[in-house]
């Protein structure tokens, strides 16, 4: 049994985990917190290239007898060459109760991880936990759908344009939006433009943010041809399924891209920065993606969340359903 | 001197003036509250037709001495045939004092009302009240620019379109923001649409609401022909400015007629509802309004509303500067 405590520190722990995003990949990006009496004794996030994990960090160096572990994916089954199984550290360590966020779908730890603690004579909740989901998102769609998970940003006016029919789209948004594209492209392994973006463009893609420059994603071109230096080809929106070791995917138009991501079910996540400007008759966002009546565009995204970001609004769609449910253990 | 009590009260005068709106056309929406000790002593707004005047309703069978009276606009000093000029009602009212949300630009009353007021020794101060002057924009509009107040309203994907390219548009947005657009057509004098919306659409453009059904605003083309039974043809959109009895017009696309009035500068809000869906490719809601670079299209409008209607977003943009500023007295 868990109660609404047992769901905030799960959530907390869920949070955590955005600490290790994306230096831990090709590792998921995991939180965990131990609790005693509704103190926190510690805390851990997967570290940058995937080592320690979570488990491991949280429970270095400290008593965890007695205590409660909330971690928002279910600690591994399996030892490498890199460090211990956790589900063994878990199993060692004298906790009194594990409340893990999302089972692992990785067949070598799905189930196995909680059995191995049980074992050990240790209490286990499995909760589904939205906020704990939605940090594994990336993780989820590698190990369930065998691609990252992908984003696809547009900066438009109020009319739905990307630019004037001359071109020009410098500048849309301000430069508060700005900043918030270069810290979501700092969350990323890798950002794609379309072909004819990087050959009118030529965008550097880069994170122009202070501390946050080491973290610029791999840049990648969705094109029918070569790619230049520095750039890796993409051959079909299909292709993303070689990238295992990417587990978030930041596609940043055109129009052909877009709609050719969208076309192949590709997209999970849209993030609309949208500015107080009429552009009138420009250039629009997305092309053709192959709807054939209205009725087929319904029901396709819910909003998640909105913000203001100086005059102009942010709104993130998550595609229904998020993502594949994973059966309960 | 005003204090921030002073302030709410005229605040809720404004508000309530909104039950004026349309039927007192031509006369604008006026509300008034008298107000003793901190209790509302009466209440009044502009009556069908515009008579009875808001100050006439309110001051009608009370004992309205040593009490305040909050009203949104400066009481009118012109006597009609059909009623009494308010500044002489209210000079006779024994009111100790009258605070006043918005001058009257009326040259027949600009100030006149206010002296006649102050002659009869009771204290009388006039402020600028945002929410006075957003109730009166209709009435502001003709006074100080000799047309009715132009709200363009779209109804569009995320993407900015209004119909797939074959020119399928029912449905974008769902019950609650159809709903929402007929209670604002209720609260319009006249709606427009372009000649091609209603050679391929031939809307009814009527108000789809229990009770309200008696309040659909007359129909307007923006063509250069004739118009059919039932319409009134508009040659440009210059010519609302013989629309003379018409505080609020309704534009209602498509996006030819919008260009024409945004090219114009003849709109002074939008109305954005935004489904969420992507139709990719389509109509646009928007053409071509003759803006020549990107830095042209900025810090034209401001947000001033936003809300969830079922699925769908409404958001409410002002033109800057909302209206020319009256001269304070
Ligand atoms: N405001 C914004 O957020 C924003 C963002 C990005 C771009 N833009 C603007 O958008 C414009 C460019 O957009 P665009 O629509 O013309 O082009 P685009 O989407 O950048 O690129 C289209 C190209 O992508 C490749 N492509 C498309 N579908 C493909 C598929 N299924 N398989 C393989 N390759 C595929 C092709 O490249 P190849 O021809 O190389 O084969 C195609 O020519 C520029 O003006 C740019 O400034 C604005
Ligand atoms: N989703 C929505 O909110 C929404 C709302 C309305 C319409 N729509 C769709 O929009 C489409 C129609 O849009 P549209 O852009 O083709 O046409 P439109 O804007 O409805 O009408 C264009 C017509 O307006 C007249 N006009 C334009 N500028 C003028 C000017 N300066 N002076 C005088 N007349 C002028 C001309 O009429 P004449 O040719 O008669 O001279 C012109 O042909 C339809 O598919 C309709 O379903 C969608």
């Amino acid at each position: 049994m868990v109660d609404s405590a047992d769901l905030r520190w799960l959530a907390a722990a869920a949070r955590l985990s955005a600490r290790a995003r994306p230096l831990s990949r090709p590792n998921p990006g995991v939180g965990a917190i131990i609790v005693r009496d509704d103190v926190v004794v510690s805390r851990g996030w997967t570290q940058g290239g995937g080592r320690p994990h979570a488990e491991a960090v949280a429970l270095n160096g400290v008593d965890a007898r007695g205590a409660t572990m909330y971690v928002s994916l279910e600690p591994c089954a399996h030892v490498s060459s890199r460090g211990p199984a956790c589900a063994d550290l878990v199993a060692a360590s004298g906790l009194a109760r594990v409340v893990i966020g999302c089972g692992d779908p990785d067949p070598r730890t799905a189930g196995a991880g909680i059995a191995r603690i049980r074992g050990a004579g240790i209490a286990v909740e499995q909760v589904d936990c939205p906020a704990s989901r939605a940090s594994l998102a990336g993780y989820l769609a590698q190990r369930t759908l065998g691609r990252p998970h992908v984003t696809l940003k547009l900066a438009m006016s109020l009319d739905g344009c990307i630019a004037r029919t001359d071109g020009e789209s410098q500048w849309i948004t301000g430069p508060e939006a700005r900043a918030h594209t270069h810290a979501m492209r700092a969350q990323s392994d890798a950002i794609l433009v379309g072909g004819e973006t990087l050959r009118t463009d030529n965008p550097r893609l880069d994170v122009r943010l202070p501390g946050l420059s080491a973290q610029s994603p791999r840049r990648l071109v969705l094109t029918h041809g070569e790619a230049p230096e520095g750039w890796q080809a993409i051959p079909s929106p299909e292709a993303i399924h070689g990238l295992r070791d990417d587990l978030y995917l930041f596609v940043e138009g055109g129009a052909g891209a877009a709609s050719a991501f969208l076309r192949a079910g590709l997209v999970d996540r849209l993030l609309l920065y949208r500015a107080p400007i009429l552009i009138g008759g420009g250039r629009q966002g997305i092309g053709d993606y192959g709807l054939s009546a209205l009725a087929q565009a319904h029901d396709r995204w819910h909003k998640t969340d909105q913000r203001q970001l100086g005059k102009d609004t942010l709104e993130i769609y998550e595609a229904n359903p998020c993502l594949p449910a994973l059966s309960p253990l």
